[in-house]
């Protein structure tokens, strides 16, 4: 007898990320035809496809009114939720009370650091339980907590830019390689759908195209969580996002000076060694670098580096597509964790 | 003594059009610096180079309320009309009444024909002046109306698809070689800074880049403009917009057949005798085409075509830069008209 | 016990159809790892992955040189060519000497009319051999000739623009709806991977960003394939192809004039009849029209269409991705057919 | 009387740099339409406008031979040189014998440190003869050496990154600001005309479209001339160069941590210092960023900053057009200098 497929449920499926989310749901081998769940209140029923012809096809995909009876009623197991932080700040703690388990996409439960958090200013009705939620939330990048991950009710799936930035430097760090006296400069870009797909003169065709542009500089949300993961202090780690002509991927060029003088062999086990095992790290031969072109489509991190010819300072370039390793493919990769699936089920 | 410069303001220069018109016309020999209006109420004092950073510079270029008022205590002569069409509706007889010439760059005066101008459904309070002004109202493309544009008082400037494909066509159907019983096919491709400032869930960058798309088939707005100007009859005329990932320009690829078998140096002759003086058409050599770049930035349309083997059938491609001849160029080349300059003053 | 899987050759990986080609026989679950063979003499071994980062992964991909000792040690059934029509022309009468099957991605055998077959001008050696295998030659249109693609030796694996305006005509022209008096105009639009990775003028990234081209106007060597499947005389079809400044992906404006007024009710049944079980053909609702980003990196090919009011003209669109349903998705389909797998294993 | 136009002539028109110099000069009220003069011994007598058929006009743009008796025959005072480095190493010296004056594009005389020069590896004919130029040699940014260049006889325009890290690290530099043992991180990204006009895999369509990639990394050429005009060592500086998506542009983002800790106010008021009177530098506002769209098509050098709330790092971000203030704009602005007009000639 083949074992009952996983019952879940999309929640912000309009959303790129949500969309990407629901095409690989679609056709993973272990899960059912997701539970697809909008808030708003639409007169007329809808269809994801309308929303992304692309989509088109079969299957139906309704979009359905969220309510706590209609998840229990369809045995949903695990909840995906696409949405906004304030509304998965206030969601996550009540579906975990009714025993599911959440994979948040949001920034709502990705920092342990109250000073880190304070950049969201979360409006918490029931402080108490947020706090404890803080705590037992599970930072959901699968190359650092894997068993974590594995054990966890909430899974904070981390920030696309984040995501490319500690993988990137994680295996430094854990050498105690880097030198934090220097600081860490991380010169981050992504394309346009990581602003997601709300329609603004940012994000308007004219004012993108032939364009680039660097923003939020000394104060995007992401800082916190490269800090917290990598372990930097903030005067230590200087984090500029900028804004490609193009509609996704991410690359960050790291700078890093080293504590003592390496070898591009050195550099190169040492990724080798941190990353031992774990199938969407593909790390380049050493001054090969990768580009944004070449993890598009797919859940790989990219990693490559060029160490200069003094062997004390080093750039490394990380390479991810936003939306799926940094943002759906993550996800799923996390869902696989917690349910005892193989890590790249579906993701292939 | 040097003769006083042109007093004129523009209203609607935060759109794309608008824009461009400011620009040309702030390094316009003959020009005085544009009084920019605006009909928003907002509260602090605004300037254009708030919404186009690329026009900061030594001089300042408030945003002023728009007031009858201003207008007459400036002298201003001319006024631009970059306004929506229901706006340009309704401002235009009133400015005209205070002896204003206006150039008006939305789809407001263009069209002679009431049938034609079902397609916007004007809502006119006065429709008698309206349709008096409708007779009265000059079409703006100098190519064809030069000595009406220069004595009239209200120039409709043309619609942008308009006017590539009016242009590619006008010298076929001035020698009667248009079959008009096969139809003419005009497969027309835009960029997106045509279809307007506004972010609009259409021209997201992530739904543009990458795309291609038709649009408006068998309803865009400017076929009327085409039909009325080329002389067609509506059955004999297919005109199919689309959108093409880039910031500006149009390509129009024009499929006519030929009344009676001609050969290519024919055809050129046409062209070149149609055009003869018109210092903003390039006529192509035979069998050579135009390319969206060539034109870019400047306000000349370029047209190219190739005959069939047989004589029978003829390509015509005609490309302009949407914002220049397709708009801002063509009134400012309308202006010059209007006030007696050189018909290319400030436009190299 | 399983089935042996399938065991295929492509010769010409290095190609972008031909890449796409490797990438999808690697995740097809009914045929084995293909074996990558090249022409070129290189000195030192090569693997394709060398030439597409994207491919790097567990599975090393070395290209080997050609040999038909090579492929009959490693007991290859299927030959697919992604080769220059004359190393086609070539090759694939000697393969099927050798009882090889052969899915050939270039216009080598794609013509049966010898006045078509003239635009390529082959210098074919044993021209009685050649002629035989025109003859026997099937075009690999599944939509149109499934079963004899099943049953064939030789598939002729469309052109990219071929294939979707095939697909667009197909249905009205078995229908006699064509007014074939009045012509049908082809205004078709490809991305610049439809032009091969060789870098030339016309594809550096200076010359096509922002820019649009029409090209091959009135000479285009697919007007042939079109002619022969829908049917037309050469005087009754203008293919119009234009370099759209994207990747990848094709749309073809169809415009029709109708032998007889219709309804969009009839036409668009006419479409699901004559496409009925076509698992890679998707037909929008009348009024809907397809955009290239729709069906890309899928083997769809996506139909839509607009009827004039009169009920007289007709504009159909068709989008397809060039390198999947217009040539390495469709080699896979064909190798399904040949194969005896499902029509759709591995293109999902 | 009218003053004579000054007579120059253009060897290598045929590139990016040296076709936007022909467009500067054509239309430069002080200078005669140029002498075009190409070193390839071609059968047919050539045009400009077969190259770049956007510059089809009235004047005729022959391209002649290059000999040294022309420029005699047709009183030539200036040549540009937009050659290859050794053919500029070769050509200028000669040329200064003849009396010409010279402004040379390439980075044949941009250094003067010959550890720096070691990288281009001249093979200087004349060794003596040439480290006498490269002593006399002008580095052509007229906001750091303006008067040097008016007095010059070869000047050597600047590259393009270099013009873009420079203007922006030089007043911090010239203040002390910068604390050099922290390092200076220059994160520079470049649109693709800089990597020329010659069709390569690097600068194939669908290789950069949706791409973004580092290149060059710890060996551009340009760092030198970084080092040398703001006077770091080079284990000061890390140069990281990017290639944009986009056909022109550059965007420096540069991280500096301070010598001491500053307001937004003092950084602003030395910029303003440093750059006044320089009619091409535009600095912003503290806070607010120059986008690459900004700068485009005009000789303008954008700059920006924003100070981390430690008031102990800055970041800087410079903008420029790399055809304009990276290479043609600024090579007139040089003419200018060196032939007594006033600067901006020409330029806007």
């Amino acid at each position: 007898m083949k074992p009952a497929k996983l019952r879940t449920a999309v929640l912000g499926a309009t959303g790129y990320a949500g969309c990407e989310l629901v095409r690989l749901l679609l056709r993973h081998p272990k899960v059912e035809t997701p539970i697809l769940l909008t808030r708003e209140t639409t007169t007329a029923p809808e269809r994801l496809d309308a929303h992304y012809p692309a989509l088109k096809g079969d299957i139906p995909l309704p979009l359905e009114p969220f309510s706590w009876e209609l998840l229990e009623r369809r045995g949903v197991r695990l909840l995906f939720l696409a949405t906004p932080h304030e509304l998965s700040r206030d969601l996550a703690p009540a579906a975990l009370d009714k025993s599911l388990r959440i994979v948040d996409l949001s920034g709502a439960w990705r920092l342990k650091d109250s000073r880190n958090r304070a950049v969201y200013a979360f409006a918490d009705k029931d402080k108490e339980k947020a706090e404890r939620w803080d705590k037992e939330a599970v930072y959901g990048l699968p190359e650092l907590h894997r068993r974590k991950i594995a054990e966890g009710r909430l899974i904070a799936n981390p920030g696309c830019y984040a995501t490319s930035v500690i993988l990137g430097l994680f295996p430094l760090a854990k050498a105690g390689l880097i030198d934090r006296s220097a600081g860490v400069v991380c010169d981050s870009k992504s394309g346009v759908s990581g602003a997601g797909k709300k329609p603004t003169s940012k994000t308007h065709f004219v004012e993108v195209a032939g364009n680039f542009s660097a923003y939020s500089v000394f104060g995007h949300r992401h800082t916190g969580e490269i800090l917290e993961q990598v372990g930097l202090e903030e005067e230590e780690l200087v984090f500029t996002p900028h804004l490609l002509p193009i509609p996704r991927g991410i690359l960050s060029t790291l700078h890093v000076r080293l504590q003592r003088q390496a070898t591009a062999e050195q550099i190169q086990r040492l990724y080798h060694d941190a990353y031992n095992g774990c199938s969407f790290i593909r790390i380049f031969e050493p001054g090969e670098l990768p580009q944004i072109q070449y993890s598009l489509y797919t859940n790989d991190c990219d990693i490559g580096f060029q160490l200069a010819p003094s062997g004390k300072r080093l750039i490394v370039v990380s390479c991810l597509d936003n939306l799926m390793k940094g943002a759906a493919g993550q996800a799923v990769q996390n869902m696989n964790l917690l349910s005892g699936f193989a890590e790249d089920d579906g993701l292939r």
